[in-house]
Protein backbone atom coordinates (compact mmCIF):
# COMPACT_ATOMS: atom_id res chain seq x y z
CA UNK A 1 0.00 0.00 0.00
CA UNK A 2 1.76 3.80 -0.77
CA UNK A 3 2.04 5.85 2.27
CA UNK A 4 2.40 9.59 2.20
CA UNK A 5 4.17 11.86 4.67
CA UNK A 6 1.25 14.89 4.90
CA UNK A 7 1.16 18.33 7.23
CA UNK A 8 -2.88 19.27 7.56
CA UNK A 9 -3.21 21.96 4.42
CA UNK A 10 0.27 21.77 3.12
CA UNK A 11 0.59 21.40 -0.46
CA UNK A 12 0.27 17.41 0.31
CA UNK A 13 -3.14 18.15 0.48
CA UNK A 14 -3.39 17.89 -3.48
CA UNK A 15 -1.42 14.07 -3.16
CA UNK A 16 -4.46 13.15 -0.57
CA UNK A 17 -6.99 14.82 -3.30
CA UNK A 18 -5.41 12.67 -6.41
CA UNK A 19 -5.74 9.39 -4.12
CA UNK A 20 -8.88 10.43 -3.28
CA UNK A 21 -10.22 10.75 -6.74
CA UNK A 22 -8.09 8.00 -7.94
CA UNK A 23 -9.10 5.49 -5.67
CA UNK A 24 -6.47 4.35 -3.86
CA UNK A 25 -5.75 3.40 -0.33
CA UNK A 26 -2.77 4.83 1.40
CA UNK A 27 -1.52 4.96 4.56
CA UNK A 28 -1.36 8.53 6.02
CA UNK A 29 1.69 9.53 8.16
CA UNK A 30 1.26 13.02 9.98
CA UNK A 31 4.19 15.36 10.06
CA UNK A 32 4.60 18.81 11.75
CA UNK A 33 6.57 20.52 9.42
CA UNK A 34 7.76 23.15 12.46
CA UNK A 35 9.42 20.78 14.37
CA UNK A 36 9.82 17.63 11.63
CA UNK A 37 8.27 15.35 13.52
CA UNK A 38 6.13 12.56 12.70
CA UNK A 39 3.57 12.24 14.51
CA UNK A 40 3.11 8.22 14.56
CA UNK A 41 5.96 7.63 16.31
CA UNK A 42 7.45 11.07 17.02
CA UNK A 43 10.53 10.07 14.83
CA UNK A 44 12.56 13.06 12.83
CA UNK A 45 11.21 13.51 9.43
CA UNK A 46 14.72 14.02 8.37
CA UNK A 47 14.75 10.27 8.44
CA UNK A 48 11.90 10.19 6.14
CA UNK A 49 13.22 12.61 4.07
CA UNK A 50 16.33 14.76 4.24
CA UNK A 51 14.43 17.18 2.25
CA UNK A 52 12.15 17.71 5.64
CA UNK A 53 9.29 18.88 3.04
CA UNK A 54 5.89 17.30 2.38
CA UNK A 55 4.68 15.33 0.66
CA UNK A 56 7.25 12.09 0.41
CA UNK A 57 5.46 9.17 -0.98
CA UNK A 58 6.47 5.88 0.04
CA UNK A 59 6.02 3.68 -3.03
CA UNK A 60 5.35 -0.12 -2.82
CA UNK A 61 8.97 -0.71 -2.79
CA UNK A 62 9.77 1.24 -0.47
CA UNK A 63 10.97 3.74 -2.49
CA UNK A 64 10.07 7.54 -1.54
CA UNK A 65 9.39 9.98 -4.06
CA UNK A 66 9.14 13.66 -3.44
CA UNK A 67 8.06 17.09 -4.93
CA UNK A 68 4.26 17.68 -5.74
CA UNK A 69 4.55 17.37 -9.27
CA UNK A 70 6.42 13.86 -9.40
CA UNK A 71 4.14 12.43 -6.58
CA UNK A 72 0.73 13.75 -8.44
CA UNK A 73 1.96 12.07 -12.02
CA UNK A 74 3.05 8.89 -9.90
CA UNK A 75 -0.11 8.85 -8.44
CA UNK A 76 -2.36 9.58 -11.56
CA UNK A 77 -0.47 7.00 -13.71
CA UNK A 78 -1.42 4.24 -11.14
CA UNK A 79 -5.03 4.35 -12.26
CA UNK A 80 -4.93 5.33 -15.95
CA UNK A 81 -8.55 4.85 -16.21
CA UNK A 82 -9.17 7.48 -14.05
CA UNK A 83 -7.95 10.20 -16.31
CA UNK A 84 -6.32 11.82 -13.48
CA UNK A 85 -3.53 12.73 -16.08
CA UNK A 86 -3.60 12.57 -19.71
CA UNK A 87 -1.95 9.38 -20.78
CA UNK A 88 2.05 9.80 -22.02
CA UNK A 89 2.26 10.31 -25.78
CA UNK A 90 -0.81 12.67 -25.90
CA UNK A 91 0.21 16.20 -25.92
CA UNK A 92 -1.96 17.29 -22.89
CA UNK A 93 0.86 15.38 -20.64
CA UNK A 94 2.80 18.62 -21.07
CA UNK A 95 0.42 20.67 -20.38
CA UNK A 96 -0.22 18.88 -17.49
CA UNK A 97 3.66 19.27 -16.69
CA UNK A 98 3.29 23.34 -17.07
CA UNK A 99 0.56 23.44 -14.76
CA UNK A 100 2.29 21.90 -12.37
CA UNK A 101 5.55 23.61 -12.47
CA UNK A 102 3.86 27.09 -12.64
CA UNK A 103 1.63 26.16 -9.44
CA UNK A 104 5.20 24.77 -7.85
CA UNK A 105 7.23 27.48 -8.19
CA UNK A 106 4.83 30.83 -9.30
CA UNK A 107 2.17 30.26 -7.22
CA UNK A 108 3.88 28.05 -4.17
CA UNK A 109 7.14 28.82 -4.18
CA UNK A 110 6.93 32.51 -4.98
CA UNK A 111 4.42 33.97 -2.64
CA UNK A 112 2.51 31.12 -1.00
CA UNK A 113 6.38 29.67 1.10
CA UNK A 114 7.14 33.09 1.77
CA UNK A 115 4.29 34.49 3.13
CA UNK A 116 4.06 31.18 5.69
CA UNK A 117 7.37 30.71 6.68
CA UNK A 118 9.18 34.06 6.16
CA UNK A 119 6.62 36.04 7.55
CA UNK A 120 8.34 39.67 7.90
CA UNK A 121 7.48 42.56 5.62
CA UNK A 122 10.70 42.48 4.17
CA UNK A 123 10.42 39.67 2.67
CA UNK A 124 6.51 39.53 1.94
CA UNK A 125 6.54 42.91 -0.05
CA UNK A 126 7.78 42.13 -3.39
CA UNK A 127 6.47 38.68 -3.59
CA UNK A 128 2.46 40.39 -2.41
CA UNK A 129 3.28 42.90 -5.20
CA UNK A 130 3.47 39.97 -8.25
CA UNK A 131 0.67 37.68 -6.99
CA UNK A 132 -1.99 39.52 -8.83
CA UNK A 133 -0.33 39.67 -11.97
CA UNK A 134 0.46 35.40 -11.54
CA UNK A 135 -2.96 34.72 -10.80
CA UNK A 136 -4.22 36.79 -13.78
CA UNK A 137 -2.21 33.71 -15.90
CA UNK A 138 -5.00 30.72 -14.57
CA UNK A 139 -7.94 33.46 -14.06
CA UNK A 140 -7.74 34.04 -18.24
CA UNK A 141 -7.49 30.23 -18.40
CA UNK A 142 -10.57 29.56 -16.80
CA UNK A 143 -12.74 32.23 -18.01
CA UNK A 144 -14.14 29.84 -20.08
CA UNK A 145 -12.95 26.00 -18.88
CA UNK A 146 -13.99 24.23 -16.31
CA UNK A 147 -10.81 22.71 -15.72
CA UNK A 148 -7.03 22.90 -16.06
CA UNK A 149 -6.27 20.41 -18.78
CA UNK A 150 -8.64 19.25 -21.57
CA UNK A 151 -12.31 18.54 -20.34
CA UNK A 152 -12.16 16.85 -17.16
CA UNK A 153 -10.63 16.62 -13.42
CA UNK A 154 -6.55 15.90 -13.07
CA UNK A 155 -4.22 16.38 -10.89
CA UNK A 156 -3.40 19.78 -11.57
CA UNK A 157 -6.86 20.94 -10.79
CA UNK A 158 -6.01 18.83 -7.19
CA UNK A 159 -3.08 20.71 -6.99
CA UNK A 160 -4.61 24.58 -8.06
CA UNK A 161 -7.15 23.87 -5.95
CA UNK A 162 -4.95 23.84 -3.00
CA UNK A 163 -3.35 26.89 -3.62
CA UNK A 164 -6.44 28.86 -4.17
CA UNK A 165 -7.31 27.72 -0.80
CA UNK A 166 -4.20 28.67 0.89
CA UNK A 167 -4.97 32.44 -0.47
CA UNK A 168 -7.08 33.48 1.88
CA UNK A 169 -5.36 33.01 5.23
CA UNK A 170 -2.21 34.02 2.82
CA UNK A 171 -4.69 37.74 3.35
CA UNK A 172 -5.86 37.61 -0.68
CA UNK A 173 -9.08 37.56 -1.57
CA UNK A 174 -9.79 35.25 -4.40
CA UNK A 175 -13.36 37.15 -5.08
CA UNK A 176 -10.90 39.54 -7.31
CA UNK A 177 -10.69 36.57 -9.77
CA UNK A 178 -14.49 35.84 -10.27
CA UNK A 179 -13.55 32.55 -12.37
CA UNK A 180 -10.88 31.54 -9.69
CA UNK A 181 -13.61 31.46 -7.33
CA UNK A 182 -15.92 30.01 -9.40
CA UNK A 183 -13.80 27.08 -9.94
CA UNK A 184 -12.85 26.77 -6.41
CA UNK A 185 -16.13 26.57 -6.00
CA UNK A 186 -16.74 24.07 -8.34
CA UNK A 187 -13.58 21.64 -7.28
CA UNK A 188 -14.68 22.04 -3.23
CA UNK A 189 -17.99 20.79 -4.71
CA UNK A 190 -16.41 17.06 -5.55
CA UNK A 191 -17.23 14.41 -3.06
CA UNK A 192 -13.15 13.37 -2.84
CA UNK A 193 -11.78 16.94 -2.83
CA UNK A 194 -14.83 17.88 0.17
CA UNK A 195 -13.50 14.79 1.74
CA UNK A 196 -9.93 15.55 1.71
CA UNK A 197 -10.77 18.98 2.81
CA UNK A 198 -12.57 18.48 5.66
CA UNK A 199 -10.08 15.39 7.30
CA UNK A 200 -7.08 17.88 6.72
CA UNK A 201 -9.44 20.96 8.02
CA UNK A 202 -10.19 18.69 11.76
CA UNK A 203 -6.53 17.48 11.88
CA UNK A 204 -5.38 20.60 11.75
CA UNK A 205 -7.86 21.99 14.20
CA UNK A 206 -6.60 19.48 16.80
CA UNK A 207 -3.32 20.22 16.45
CA UNK A 208 -3.60 23.77 17.19
CA UNK A 209 -5.44 22.60 20.24
CA UNK B 1 11.35 23.74 -36.90
CA UNK B 2 11.07 24.44 -33.36
CA UNK B 3 11.86 27.88 -31.94
CA UNK B 4 12.89 29.07 -28.54
CA UNK B 5 12.32 32.75 -27.35
CA UNK B 6 15.08 33.08 -24.32
CA UNK B 7 17.38 35.27 -22.85
CA UNK B 8 21.03 34.94 -22.60
CA UNK B 9 21.82 33.23 -19.40
CA UNK B 10 18.04 32.90 -18.03
CA UNK B 11 17.08 29.08 -17.02
CA UNK B 12 15.83 29.29 -20.99
CA UNK B 13 19.67 28.24 -21.45
CA UNK B 14 18.68 24.68 -20.27
CA UNK B 15 16.13 25.00 -22.95
CA UNK B 16 19.15 25.40 -25.44
CA UNK B 17 21.26 22.82 -24.27
CA UNK B 18 18.74 20.19 -24.69
CA UNK B 19 18.09 21.22 -28.23
CA UNK B 20 21.73 20.99 -28.69
CA UNK B 21 22.59 17.67 -27.06
CA UNK B 22 18.94 16.75 -28.95
CA UNK B 23 20.72 17.55 -32.03
CA UNK B 24 17.40 19.67 -33.01
CA UNK B 25 17.67 22.70 -34.97
CA UNK B 26 16.58 25.44 -34.01
CA UNK B 27 15.00 29.17 -34.17
CA UNK B 28 16.07 30.98 -31.52
CA UNK B 29 14.51 34.68 -30.79
CA UNK B 30 16.36 36.78 -28.62
CA UNK B 31 13.96 38.20 -25.27
CA UNK B 32 14.64 41.56 -23.59
CA UNK B 33 13.57 40.60 -20.01
CA UNK B 34 13.38 43.63 -18.07
CA UNK B 35 11.49 45.30 -21.40
CA UNK B 36 9.66 42.46 -22.43
CA UNK B 37 10.78 43.48 -26.01
CA UNK B 38 11.56 40.73 -28.69
CA UNK B 39 14.72 41.82 -29.97
CA UNK B 40 14.54 40.26 -34.10
CA UNK B 41 11.24 42.79 -34.23
CA UNK B 42 10.73 44.95 -31.87
CA UNK B 43 7.83 43.65 -30.36
CA UNK B 44 6.22 42.81 -26.95
CA UNK B 45 6.76 40.07 -25.94
CA UNK B 46 3.65 39.59 -23.85
CA UNK B 47 1.82 39.03 -27.07
CA UNK B 48 3.73 35.53 -27.29
CA UNK B 49 2.97 34.55 -23.63
CA UNK B 50 1.13 36.44 -21.43
CA UNK B 51 3.52 35.29 -18.61
CA UNK B 52 6.42 37.07 -19.96
CA UNK B 53 9.11 34.53 -19.22
CA UNK B 54 11.35 32.58 -20.65
CA UNK B 55 11.40 30.09 -22.35
CA UNK B 56 8.88 29.62 -24.66
CA UNK B 57 8.99 26.79 -27.03
CA UNK B 58 7.24 26.96 -30.04
CA UNK B 59 6.15 23.95 -31.87
CA UNK B 60 5.71 23.10 -35.03
CA UNK B 61 1.66 23.51 -35.07
CA UNK B 62 2.27 26.74 -33.68
CA UNK B 63 0.81 26.25 -30.25
CA UNK B 64 3.33 27.77 -27.60
CA UNK B 65 4.74 25.70 -24.06
CA UNK B 66 6.25 27.14 -21.16
CA UNK B 67 7.70 26.49 -18.00
CA UNK B 68 11.09 24.66 -17.83
CA UNK B 69 9.86 21.20 -16.80
CA UNK B 70 7.33 20.83 -19.42
CA UNK B 71 9.66 22.42 -22.34
CA UNK B 72 12.21 20.12 -21.58
CA UNK B 73 10.16 17.07 -21.41
CA UNK B 74 8.89 17.85 -24.87
CA UNK B 75 13.14 18.24 -26.14
CA UNK B 76 13.80 14.95 -24.50
CA UNK B 77 10.94 13.13 -25.67
CA UNK B 78 11.26 14.67 -29.16
CA UNK B 79 14.43 11.87 -29.50
CA UNK B 80 13.65 9.38 -27.19
CA UNK B 81 17.31 7.84 -28.68
CA UNK B 82 19.37 10.14 -27.23
CA UNK B 83 17.92 9.59 -23.87
CA UNK B 84 17.91 12.74 -22.49
CA UNK B 85 14.83 11.57 -20.18
CA UNK B 86 14.03 8.19 -19.07
CA UNK B 87 11.03 6.62 -21.36
CA UNK B 88 7.64 7.04 -19.99
CA UNK B 89 6.63 3.74 -17.76
CA UNK B 90 10.67 3.98 -16.27
CA UNK B 91 10.42 4.14 -13.15
CA UNK B 92 13.29 6.84 -13.24
CA UNK B 93 10.97 9.04 -15.10
CA UNK B 94 9.24 10.20 -12.31
CA UNK B 95 12.89 11.11 -10.67
CA UNK B 96 13.62 13.27 -13.73
CA UNK B 97 10.57 14.78 -12.92
CA UNK B 98 11.41 15.06 -8.89
CA UNK B 99 14.67 16.94 -9.83
CA UNK B 100 12.94 19.63 -12.74
CA UNK B 101 10.82 20.40 -9.66
CA UNK B 102 13.22 20.85 -7.13
CA UNK B 103 15.37 22.84 -9.31
CA UNK B 104 12.86 24.89 -10.64
CA UNK B 105 10.96 25.96 -7.47
CA UNK B 106 13.89 25.41 -4.64
CA UNK B 107 17.10 26.88 -6.45
CA UNK B 108 15.33 29.38 -9.44
CA UNK B 109 12.05 30.35 -7.41
CA UNK B 110 13.36 30.68 -4.28
CA UNK B 111 16.68 31.95 -4.66
CA UNK B 112 17.80 32.78 -7.90
CA UNK B 113 14.68 34.99 -8.68
CA UNK B 114 14.23 36.90 -5.68
CA UNK B 115 18.22 37.08 -5.87
CA UNK B 116 18.26 39.07 -9.64
CA UNK B 117 14.40 40.34 -9.81
CA UNK B 118 13.68 41.80 -6.37
CA UNK B 119 17.90 42.53 -5.09
CA UNK B 120 16.95 44.43 -1.90
CA UNK B 121 18.24 43.12 1.33
CA UNK B 122 14.63 42.69 2.74
CA UNK B 123 13.21 40.34 0.40
CA UNK B 124 16.87 38.19 -0.15
CA UNK B 125 17.70 37.75 3.73
CA UNK B 126 15.42 34.47 3.97
CA UNK B 127 16.42 32.86 0.45
CA UNK B 128 19.88 33.46 1.33
CA UNK B 129 19.85 32.09 4.75
CA UNK B 130 18.18 28.91 3.42
CA UNK B 131 20.47 28.41 0.19
CA UNK B 132 22.47 26.11 1.63
CA UNK B 133 19.97 23.52 2.90
CA UNK B 134 18.76 23.51 -0.49
CA UNK B 135 22.05 22.60 -1.98
CA UNK B 136 23.06 19.87 0.51
CA UNK B 137 20.10 17.97 -1.48
CA UNK B 138 21.78 17.79 -4.94
CA UNK B 139 25.13 17.84 -3.18
CA UNK B 140 24.78 14.94 -1.02
CA UNK B 141 23.12 13.25 -4.34
CA UNK B 142 25.55 13.79 -6.68
CA UNK B 143 28.74 12.64 -3.75
CA UNK B 144 28.62 9.17 -5.71
CA UNK B 145 27.14 9.74 -9.22
CA UNK B 146 27.89 11.15 -12.31
CA UNK B 147 24.15 12.74 -13.22
CA UNK B 148 21.32 13.80 -11.28
CA UNK B 149 19.06 10.51 -12.57
CA UNK B 150 20.39 7.27 -14.12
CA UNK B 151 24.12 6.91 -15.65
CA UNK B 152 23.29 9.26 -18.09
CA UNK B 153 23.11 13.14 -19.15
CA UNK B 154 19.01 14.01 -18.94
CA UNK B 155 17.54 17.30 -19.29
CA UNK B 156 17.38 17.58 -15.29
CA UNK B 157 20.99 17.92 -15.89
CA UNK B 158 20.66 20.82 -18.27
CA UNK B 159 18.82 22.27 -15.54
CA UNK B 160 20.84 22.04 -12.91
CA UNK B 161 24.28 23.55 -15.02
CA UNK B 162 22.26 26.50 -15.76
CA UNK B 163 21.55 26.56 -11.72
CA UNK B 164 25.00 25.99 -10.91
CA UNK B 165 26.25 28.59 -13.66
CA UNK B 166 23.92 31.59 -11.49
CA UNK B 167 25.28 31.13 -8.46
CA UNK B 168 28.42 32.72 -8.60
CA UNK B 169 26.60 36.27 -10.01
CA UNK B 170 24.53 35.64 -6.99
CA UNK B 171 27.41 35.81 -4.81
CA UNK B 172 27.32 31.95 -3.46
CA UNK B 173 30.49 29.79 -4.19
CA UNK B 174 30.09 26.98 -5.64
CA UNK B 175 33.38 25.14 -4.26
CA UNK B 176 31.57 24.90 -1.17
CA UNK B 177 30.27 21.90 -2.07
CA UNK B 178 33.03 20.04 -3.89
CA UNK B 179 31.01 17.33 -5.35
CA UNK B 180 28.72 20.23 -7.37
CA UNK B 181 31.59 22.24 -8.39
CA UNK B 182 33.40 18.91 -10.17
CA UNK B 183 29.59 18.13 -11.22
CA UNK B 184 29.34 21.56 -12.73
CA UNK B 185 32.85 21.05 -14.30
CA UNK B 186 32.37 17.77 -15.81
CA UNK B 187 29.03 19.51 -17.54
CA UNK B 188 30.47 21.91 -19.15
CA UNK B 189 33.06 19.83 -20.53
CA UNK B 190 30.28 18.53 -22.92
CA UNK B 191 30.51 20.19 -26.20
CA UNK B 192 27.05 20.87 -26.41
CA UNK B 193 26.69 22.49 -23.07
CA UNK B 194 30.16 24.45 -23.71
CA UNK B 195 28.89 25.63 -26.47
CA UNK B 196 25.20 26.77 -25.78
CA UNK B 197 27.42 28.70 -22.62
CA UNK B 198 29.60 30.26 -25.31
CA UNK B 199 27.03 31.57 -27.34
CA UNK B 200 24.42 32.95 -24.24
CA UNK B 201 27.71 34.37 -22.84
CA UNK B 202 28.71 36.43 -25.91
CA UNK B 203 24.66 37.69 -26.59
CA UNK B 204 24.74 38.90 -22.86
CA UNK B 205 28.13 41.02 -23.65
CA UNK B 206 26.54 42.43 -27.00
CA UNK B 207 23.17 43.06 -24.77
CA UNK B 208 25.56 44.89 -21.69
CA UNK B 209 27.77 46.93 -23.69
Amino acid sequence: MLQLYFSPMACSLASRIALMEAGLDARYHLVHLRTKQVMDDDSDFRGVSPKGAVPVLVLENGERLTECAAVLQYIADRKPETALAPRFGDPDRYRLQEWLSFIGAEIHKAFLFPTFWYKDDGSLAKPRARIPQTLSVPSAHLADRDFLVGNSFTVADAHLTWALLLLRPAGIDVGQWPSLSAYLERMQARPAVKEAIATEMALRKTMAA
